[in-house]
C-alpha cells in the first residue's frame, strides 16, 4: 500500500514546478524538494543507517525539518523530532529509549553527543551530506512499519514514544484535507513547532495536493502575520496561545490579510473569549476548532465555521467527529454515555498510533479493543458535537463536584485585566480538592484588591463552589510546552509534593 | 479498522436529520437510511445469512438498492449487484459462481430461483423483511474482507468477480472527495447503473459528508434534466454516452441547470467532440474526466475543469493520478514508459482490488508486486497527463503501425452526419488487421456516397493508414453494455470467427 514515499512521488510527478516550501529566501519546488528527501536518505544510508532505524532531529522549524519528516520515513527509516524546549536531561531520555543512530541537529548536541553514534549539523554537515549522497537504496517499506516517534508527556519516568506509522499519517492526510476542505491553492504557514504531530502532519495532505508551505523558525506574532501579506497565506492552525498572540498583534498593527481563509485552532483547550476576540480581529477569516492528540496522527473532530456560533450553546465544542474518525465518550465501566453525560473520549481509526515504543503496558493500557483511550474528559451533546471538558488528571473533585478547570478558566479570561490563567486542583482536608487558580495580569491592572474582585467577577459566569478558594498573581508568564500549552502540571506540583496522592482519581 | 458499516453509523449520528436519497416520492434521512439498513441485515440473517456469505441484488437504481449496498456489507455479508441487462445465461453463471444464498429483484427471476436458497421480491418481501428485523449480530468485520463483488467482462467463459474490500470502498470514497471537491451540501443524481461500482462507490463519499443522493430508476435524459431543476442536483457523473444524451436533450429543451456544478464523465474514452458540445450545452458546468476500473473501485484519475483545455493538447486526456492512487504506463517487459510512449496503464493502491472470486490464475495473471495490470493502453505526457489511448485488445496493429480506434472514432463522430460510431480491426491478408469501421448516422443523411464521403473527412484529421478501409452503415443504435460502452467485442466477433486469432497481440 501507500507509505510517506508515495507523496512526495506523486508531487514530483504531479507539481513538479509548484513551490513546495518556503524558508526565508529559499524556495524549493516539488522535483527539488523530492530531490533532496532521497539525497538525505542516500547520504544517512552511506552513514550506515538502516531501513528500521531512528534518526532524531532536533532543530527548528526550516525547509530540512520538512525534508527530514518526508525524506527519512520513504526510505524506511523513523524519524524521531525532538521538543526543542525539552531540557538536556529529557533529550538525553528520549535518545536512550529510541537508541537514534544519528541526530540531526541546528544546535551544539553537548552531552547528546555521546547517546547516538553521528551528529549530523544543520546546515553544514546536512548539506554535504545531500551532495554526497543521490539514490537511497529501494526499501520495500510497509505501511504498518513506524514512520515517526513523537515523545510526548512525562518528565519524570520513562518517556512514551508514541509510534506513528506509515498508514496513520496517509489517513491523517485525508481526513485533514476534507475536514478542513484544503486545496492545491492553498499556502499555509507553519507557525506550531514541526516536531509536534500537528505542526507536521499537515505537510502530508499539501504535498498531495501540490499546495505550498511557509516555514517559520520560531513563532512571533508579528513576524507571521508579515509574512501572511507577504505571501498570501490562507490557512494557519495556530494553538490557542499563539492564536490569542496573533489577534494581539493584528489589532496593534493591523495587516492585509485578505488572503486567510482559515484560522484553524487546536491542541489545547481555548477560552471562548479568545474566539470572540478573534472575530473581532479577523472579521473575514473563518475560524475553526479541531480536536486530536499525537497518539491520533492529530485531527479527530473539527468545528468549521466557529465564528458564527458565537453566542450559540455551541460555542466551546470542538465540533464533530471528522469523516474516516470515530469517536465516543464513554463512563468508567466503558458503556457509551449519554447526551450530556461526561466521561472519557475514545477514539478509532487508521490513524490511531498502534501503540508506545517497546512499552506494552502503557500501550495495553492506552489502546482496548481498537479505541484509543485518550485521557480527556468530553461530553458529547445532541447533533454529536464533542466538548473537551478537562484531563482527566486535571479535573478538580471538590466535594462531591466535578469541576472543570477549562470553565473557571474561561470565567477568569473574561476579566479586562486577565492575560493568562491557570486553574487546577490542590489538597484540601475538607473538600479532598479545593479549586486553585494563578493569573498574569496586565501590566497596568490594580493589583490590590484584584483577588476579591475576580472572585465576584468569576460568580457572574460559574456557581459559587467552581469559584477559586485561592488565586494567586504571577509576575511571570505562566510555563508553557513546546506547542504552548501551559503546563499546569508544573505549577500544580508544589502543592501536591506532601499530599497524599492516592486520594487523586488518576 | 473501518468498513461500510462507519460512514452509515456516521452519518446516523452527524447527519440524521439531513437527507440521505431521494427516490421519485420517496425521501429518506440519514437516521432513516441507517435503521433500514440495520433492520435489512437482520432480516437476511433470520433467512439464515451469515457472515460472508453472498447477497446478490437484481434491480433498477433505488434507495433500497442504496440500503442494500450498505446494509448487507455493514453486517460482514457480501452484496453482489447483478448487471440487470445480462441474459438469463449470463446471471444464472454468475449466480453459481459466487454462491448467493439470496437473491434481491424487483423482477421475475424466473430460474434464478433454483440457484439461490431464497428470493426476495422487491418491494413486498424486502418490506416484509425490514418490518421483521431489527438489529443484526455485532459482528466484527475485517477491513480486509470482501464487501461486495462486482462481474466484469467475458460474455464467455468463466465469470470474473472482483473482490472489493470495505477498506477499498473507504479508500476509494477520500480519493473521490478529494479529486471531485464533494461536501456536504452536494446533490449527487445516481444516472449510471449502481450495478457497476462506478454508479455505487461515490455513494461511500455522499453518505460520509452528509450530501444527498437522487436516484434514477433507468436512465433517461429529459427526465434527468427534470430532476437536476426539482432538485438542485450539482453534480452527475455520467458515461459518455449518457452525456452525450444529456447535451442533446438540453439543446432540445432547455432546462435550468444554475445548481449544476460538475458533469464528470467516466467510464469509456469519449470523442472530443462530445466534450465540445458539452460546454455549448452546459456554459457554466464544469466539466471532468475521470479514468478508472472496476479492479480499483473506481477513481484513479481525474481532469477537472476539462471544458478550459479545449483547443489545447491536453484535451482528451483523462487528467492526473488522483491524491491516494499511483499509476505507471508500462512497456511489455514492465519498465515504466517514456513520456508519449504507449504501453499498459498499471495502478497501485489501497483501492486496488485484492483479486478475483475464486479464481487465483486471473488474480495471478492482472495482479502484479501490489500492480492492477489494466489491460488498457496508455500514453503519459509531460505533466503527467494520461491519455487512455485503447483496450489493449481493440489496438488495432496494422502493417508495423499501432492504430488506436479511439482516435479514428473521434475523426468519424466529428461529421455531422454520424450519431454513434465504432471502430475495430479486421483480419486482413496484407496487413495483419485492418481498420474497420461501424457508424450510425442521422435520420436524414443520404447513405449514398456517404462512405466515400466519410472516408475523405476522415483523412484531414487522422493519417492515411488509420483511415478506415470499409465502413459499415448499421440502421439501428450500436450494441451496448449497461454502462453505455459500445460493445465492439459483438460487432468484431463475426470477422474473426473463422480467422487465426493466434496473430492478435493479446
Amino acid at each position: 500500500m501507500l507509505t510517506l514515499a508515495d507523496p512526495i512521488d506523486h508531487a514530483r510527478r504531479v507539481h513538479a514546478g509548484k513551490v513546495a516550501v518556503v524558508d526565508g529566501d529559499v524556495r524549493l519546488d516539488y522535483a527539488t524538494l523530492h530531490d533532496r528527501c532521497l539525497r538525505l536518505a542516500a547520504g544517512l544510508e552511506a552513514l550506515g543507517v538502516k531501513k528500521g532505524d531512528r534518526v532524531a532531529i532536533l532543530a527548528a522549524n526550516s525547509h530540512r525539518l520538512f525534508e527530514a519528516f518526508f525524506g527519512v520515513p520513504a526510505s524506511g527509516m523513523v524519524i524521531v523530532p525532538l521538543n526543542t524546549r525539552l531540557a538536556e536531561a529529557e533529550l538525553e531520555a528520549i535518545l536512550r529509549d529510541c537508541e537514534a543512530r544519528v541526530l540531526l541537529t541546528d544546535r551544539e548536541p553537548g552531552a547528546l553527543r555521546a547517546l547516538v553514534g553521528r551528529v549530523v549539523s544543520i546546515p553544514d554537515d546536512y548539506e554535504l551530506l545531500l551532495v554526497a549522497g543521490a539514490r537511497p537504496r529501494a526499501e520495500t517499506v510497509d505501511e504498518s512499519s513506524p514512520a515517526a516517534l513523537f515523545y510526548t508527556g512525562g518528565t519524570t519516568g520513562r518517556p512514551k514514544g508514541v509510534v506513528l506509522t506509515h498508514r496513520n499519517f496517509i489517513a491523517n492526510a485525508f481526513h485533514k484535507t476534507v475536514a478542513c476542505s484544503l486545496t492545491g491553492d492553498d499556502v499555509f504557514l507553519a507557525a506550531p513547532a514541526m516536531f509536534h504531530v500537528a505542526g507536521v502532519a499537515p505537510l502530508v495532505s499539501l504535498v498531495w495536493l501540490g499546495a505550498t508551505t511557509v516555514t517559520v523558525p520560531a513563532f512571533e506574532p508579528h513576524a507571521c502575520l508579515d509574512l501572511v501579506e507577504r505571501h498570501d497565506v490562507t490557512v494557519i492552525m495556530p494553538v490557542p496561545t499563539m492564536l490569542a498572540a496573533l489577534v494581539a498583534a493584528q489589532r496593534a498593527r493591523p495587516r492585509d490579510v485578505s488572503s486567510l481563509r482559515m484560522l484553524g485552532h487546536a491542541g489545547s483547550s481555548i477560552a471562548n473569549a479568545v474566539i470572540e476576540a478573534a472575530r473581532e480581529a479577523f472579521p473575514f477569516v473563518e475560524l475553526a476548532q479541531f480536536y486530536g492528540a499525537t497518539e491520533t496522527c492529530s485531527i479527530v473532530t473539527c468545528l468549521r465555521n466557529e465564528e458564527t456560533l458565537i453566542g450559540t450553546p455551541l460555542l466551546g465544542s470542538c465540533g464533530r467527529a471528522v469523516p474516516g474518525v470515530s469517536v465516543k465518550v464513554v463512563r468508567e465501566d466503558g458503556t457509551r454515555a449519554e447526551h450530556g453525560e461526561a466521561g472519557e473520549i475514545r477514539v478509532r481509526g487508521p490513524n490511531v498510533s498502534p501503540g508506545y515504543w517497546g512499552d506494552t503496558s502503557s500501550t495495553a493500557a492506552a489502546f482496548v479493543d481498537g479505541w484509543y483511550c485518550t485521557g480527556d474528559v468530553g461530553v458529547m451533546q445532541a447533533g454529536e458535537y464533542l466538548f473537551v471538558v478537562d484531563r482527566i488528571k486535571d479535573m478538580i473533585v471538590s466535594g462531591a463536584e466535578n469541576v472543570y478547570s477549562i470553565e473557571v478558566e474561561d470565567a477568569l479570561q473574561r476579566h479586562p485585566a486577565v492575560v493568562e490563567a491557570a486553574v487546577f486542583g490542590v489538597p484540601d482536608p475538607v473538600w479532598g480538592e479545593a479549586v486553585h487558580a494563578v493569573v498574569v495580569l496586565e501590566p497596568d491592572a490594580a493589583a490590590g484588591e484584584i483577588e476579591t474582585e475576580l472572585r465576584e467577577h468569576c460568580r457572574k459566569f460559574i456557581a459559587g463552589y467552581k469559584v477559586p478558594k485561592q488565586i494567586d498573581i504571577s509576575v511571570n508568564p505562566l510555563p508553557k510546552s513546546g506547542p504552548g500549552k501551559i503546563l499546569k502540571r508544573a505549577l500544580r506540583a508544589p502543592f501536591w509534593r506532601d499530599a497524599d496522592v492516592s486520594t487523586r482519581r488518576i
